[in-house]
């Protein structure tokens, strides 16, 4: 098992990249990484030689990189030279806490969409509250417009995420919608509605709100990218906000505030962890040949180490060339 | 000043709508009440007949009701009926929080569109958080689909909204969209953000994230119905989950929890409070001839008060009609 690390992608790099790293090596002995960037940078933070080999370049994509762009001329960034790793065979899989859109761009075009997938959908395991468990949620913005046929797609990658890497044994399927009726929505969620009813791969359980997502109304909830992308950053608006909002009350409150916050502490921080979906690891571009992950740009050390659990059960479960196997099969039998 | 109540609309109804009446009535007296509705039921919770005229009527629209065939059918509905009210003239302006598409339905084929408004929208003022204001946010759902025109028209009826009822001198206007850079989206915003760009009379500051809309990114916030309606939902099923999440944790700590939660009490009223958009008033479907307001299903007292005290400045304010003159005229130069 071989990984591609974009080490200089993310506010904490190329630190929390390369600490991540180190914590993961110790649980997954027979994952080799190599790692794209500073090599005078990175060595700082390689407290183990083994398995790990430095790929040195000294550019890089920012986040003010106009995305294609980058991907085309910076030919020598770390994050291009990890997909192109991908690409060429020399590793299984690449990760980036590094620039979004340019990493869906090194995806689409470096490593390149399954046959039969139109419009990869970048997916998220997200927590749903109280339960322990998460629901997967594409298109979360790989892409501005999308059609009934890409949806129906979604619900069939959502699936089989569910299925191979969560182990959820017949996951349900949502269509986010702006209500529970049939006959709710746009012309895109009617139609897909429709070819969702249809997809006997899909345990399709109609329309949900996305009220109701956290709760765990579907296993998977499907939805286009502009949607997703604002549901998205609806949610993380919201629980940021409410846990600032929280601790400035307390605060105000002065000793008082200290005093329950301290009683408190054990309550207060499960609120913090049951939020926090960066224990399921990162997003991904679903539906492109090999796994290519995005790590939140602000990521920390255990979250990159998360992310390297989630891509070792993927090439575990091989759940990427299973999805190939079937769409391939699709596409001979049409 | 006369105001036409569906007093059946809503889970608490009659009995939270009319002890809301009651309340508001004290604080107004000038305002005249006509409330819709059984009049056995209404009268019980009428402690002073001033002001109040009960019309009434044994049929009403329920919430499993279709909109359009109930607003067609249902003639003698309490919903329907006060509509009418405020299409011949009788009232000036109604409410009711009964079945949000069937008041959608009354207000465009009953009370009817401004002329140069093809697609009214919902708006509701949101909180900024810890800021002790809000932000209008529109379409939040009247429609499925919008059209790149319909934004530029929800930026200048949203403008309006929040320079008349809410005082705001200049009011920012965002574009909801899956990032701030002004190339970012699908093609309605792209065109939208064209558009609002050239409207001399929007105060427009771009493109804003669904994540910033809670920080006060905009005094007013563009969106079509569809994504609008998937944001408002995102933030109010965060909010309770996390709500509901935090109280289980304080009791699943016992008496610990118990004393930390008596200590933080104003904390978490604070927190509470500050999420309670409901002090703002009710939705109103902007664009319309006359006020029609939507108040919450599951509405309180204070809540229907506070949807009066809304309609008492739309009216004393009379920015529907500042708003008809100037499609009028816009419509004259044409």
């Amino acid at each position: 098992m071989k990984i591609a690390v974009d080490a200089m992608g993310g506010d904490n790099a190329p630190e929390a990249i390369v600490t991540g790293v180190m914590t993961a090596k110790n649980e997954f002995p027979e994952i080799e990484f190599q790692l794209y960037g500073k090599e005078d940078e990175i060595k700082k933070y390689v407290t183990d030689q083994n398995n790990i080999t430095i790929i040195h370049t000294d550019e890089k994509v920012t986040s003010e990189d106009e995305p294609v762009r980058a991907i085309r001329r910076k030919k020598q960034a770390s994050m291009v030279l990890a997909a192109q790793a991908v690409k060429k065979g020399e590793a299984d899989a690449c990760f980036s806490a590094g620039n979004t859109g340019a990493l869906l761009a090194a995806g689409l075009f470096i490593v390149g969409r399954i046959k039969g997938i139109e419009r990869p959908g970048l997916m998220s395991t997200l927590p749903i509250i109280g339960e322990n468990r998460g629901f997967d949620m594409l298109d979360l913005g790989a892409n501005a417009e999308n059609k009934a046929e890409h949806l129906l797609k979604y619900g069939v990658l959502g699936s089989f995420y569910a299925r191979n890497v969560r182990n959820v044994e017949n996951p349900t399927v949502g269509l986010l919608n702006n209500g529970t009726e049939e006959s709710k929505g746009s012309e895109v969620t009617k139609k897909a509605f429709e070819l969702l009813s249809e997809e006997s791969s899909v345990n399709f359980v109609g329309n949900i709100e996305s009220r109701d997502i956290l709760n765990g109304a579907a296993d998977v909830v499907v939805t286009d990218g502009f949607t997703g992308n604002a549901v998205l950053k609806s949610i993380e608006g919201t629980a940021l906000n409410i846990t600032k909002l929280l601790k400035n009350s307390i605060l105000d409150e002065g000793i008082k505030g200290k005093i329950g916050a301290l009683l408190l502490k054990n309550a207060l921080g499960g609120l913090k962890d049951e939020m926090d979906y960066a224990k399921y690891g990162g997003a991904v571009l679903f539906g492109l040949k090999s796994p290519v992950i995005k790590t939140h740009g602000a990521t920390k050390p255990e979250a990159v180490a998360a992310t390297i659990r989630q891509i070792h059960i993927m090439l575990d479960t091989d759940v990427v060339g299973k999805l190939t196997k079937q769409f391939e099969e699709e596409d001979t039998q049409n």
